[in-house]
């Protein structure tokens, strides 16, 4: 088993950690954030963390209808002119926390007086240094350059926040359900090996989902394009009727991220749709009808509540990202032209 | 000449006849803004109208450092937990002016006692009738599913409205130049009629690029992918370094927007970059030396403020997309699957 692997196959584990011993920290930045007068939020970060911010932005909205938008950092690094905030909690999410683009939002906000939060797997890092609070993710060291564990432990730390801040006894005890729901859906990994077969000559395609799953859409196609050089699009399923429903023709491989929940009966038609069309179809969910509809089941665990499965739905976007790397005869721990480590500005 | 590539070489005269005959609205628009307490703009927006929004988000940054956020619209009709808002302009840009996600956004910020706006083609729709404000893109009948024209009105509107608001003469003067840069720009139609030959065999690629034409990289990718049926993703330079730029080998195409301007530098180096890594590189620019590292020159009319560049940048996408459609055997006017009006949730 390669370091990839065996850091995917942490995640149960590192989520179960996270709330079990590390849950304090959530408490205590929640009880900082009632404390200020925080009307919306700003989210910067790049790549995985991205989505793990996308994330946010729905949760969040959900839990405590907090406007959340995502930063614009070209603004800040490039142009020399940040947005001027009022009632902002700024965060910045990145598993190293060094990149000088996203320290510059957080270095801004707290120069405006606004309230700082770094959400990192390293505590002394750049990004930690400049936030006021400090939210640690306890992934442990990851050494393979496509983040997987860490990604989930951002959601786990964004969902724990999210239940500290309204006092959710209710939120936090379905997280406590994400570890074993994280394993049964490990146990896909088999079937999961088997299937990159089918994909192994695909360069391209689109990944679909929606609302609390459309970060799970964004994190499979990077997955999928760092591990396996597939270049997959995401789109949101409202997006995707608006113009990129053309690019569907018999064979063209569609990865629909349908678990149960508020937006599954849209998931559901518009995978339908792209059966009728011969789209080649590969089903992220619990349901058993929509997964009938798919060439290629990636089952997930059932049992959770919708705003909670993206803390699992990414998992078989994962394996069969490994997987389709080593098919099409690359090293998953490798991918070319990448360092774990990106700084930009 | 088909009624696509009429729009297409419609949009001089409705860029000078928005600017020229039209102004009075935007005047009207920023005197209502002006009078109340804006603190930051929500914008609800789908596919081409989108990536609109996305140039707001930059274009009012820069120019009166405003916190610009894009809408999420699932949680209004989906899951019908609007967020909370505060001193926000709530803008919903739409051709037609009927997409149910996007008026129940306007709705809903009108019931919160919001300031709205809409920016549509459709003065006589529910949008237009749903906001406080509106401005008429004046754009004319636009026929062509795929929408061009409508495009750099609404980024000329916005352009207009950002100039309006800050009473800023030289911004409104610098978008005066726009409509013979258009032409200038045109001019390539041939250039890029035979480029398009090259590409027919073309299934993916990616498109780079940052701050005011980070919408450009987005509509590029959306015209070719609706046209050309090529699934094209679009990246932001810093997003791009941070995984998928692995997806680049020997012969991959990716389309640089790199007009001249404060990003120019950094897209450049990473021109030579993809460059050296054997991609198949197309530019976007004005710039002598960044075209000369393309395998396909896309050229721009120089001579703009790089914050106005993003309404000639979108051209010669729009004009690759019309011809590889044909250099593909497809209809450019009547793309699969896609009606004109498309109504979502």
């Amino acid at each position: 088993m390669n370091q990839l692997m065996r850091e995917i196959r942490e995640q149960p584990e590192g989520i179960a950690r996270l709330i079990t011993e590390h849950s304090e920290q959530f408490q205590r930045a929640a009880e900082a954030i009632r404390a200020r007068n925080v009307k919306q939020v700003l989210i910067a970060a790049r790549g995985t963390s991205d989505n793990a911010a996308r994330y946010a932005q729905y949760l969040w909205g959900y839990q405590h209808r907090l406007p959340v938008a995502l930063a614009t950092p070209s603004l800040y690094t490039v142009y020399k002119t940040p947005p001027r905030l009022a009632d902002t909690l700024v965060i910045g999410i990145s598993q190293s926390g060094t990149s000088p683009d996203i320290v510059s939002v957080v270095a801004d906000a707290q120069a405006q007086g606004m309230l700082t939060l770094a959400i990192t797997n390293t505590a002394e890092s750049p990004l930690a240094e400049t936030a006021e609070l400090v939210i640690n993710c306890h992934a442990g060291l990851e050494q393979a350059v496509a983040a997987t564990k860490t990604y989930t432990a951002q959601l786990a730390a964004v969902a724990l926040l999210g239940a500290a801040l309204g006092q959710d006894e209710a939120a936090r005890t379905a997280l406590l359900e994400v570890p074993v729901a994280l394993e049964r859906t490990l146990a896909a990994n088999d079937q999961l090996e088997q299937a990159a077969q089918r994909y192994a000559p695909v360069r391209a395609g689109a990944v679909v989902g929606r609302g609390f799953n459309y970060c799970t859409a964004f994190e499979i196609a990077l997955k999928v394009g760092e591990l396996a050089y597939v270049g997959a699009t995401p789109y949101s399923s409202a997006d995707f009727m608006h113009g990129p429903i053309a690019l569907v023709e018999p064979g063209y491989p569609v990865i629909l991220v349908a678990p149960s929940g508020q937006v599954h009966a849209e998931l559901h038609a518009l995978g339908e749709t792209l059966r009728e069309r011969g789209a080649d179809l590969l089903v992220v969910s619990d349901d058993e009808a929509t997964l009938g509809l798919a060439t290629t089941p990636m089952p997930l665990a059932a049992g959770l509540p919708e705003w909670a499965t993206p803390l699992i739905a990414a998992v078989p976007g994962q394996l069969l990202g490994h997987h389709l790397a080593i098919a099409k005869g690359y090293d998953p721990m490798t991918p070319r032209s990448l360092n774990k480590i990106t700084k930009t500005l």
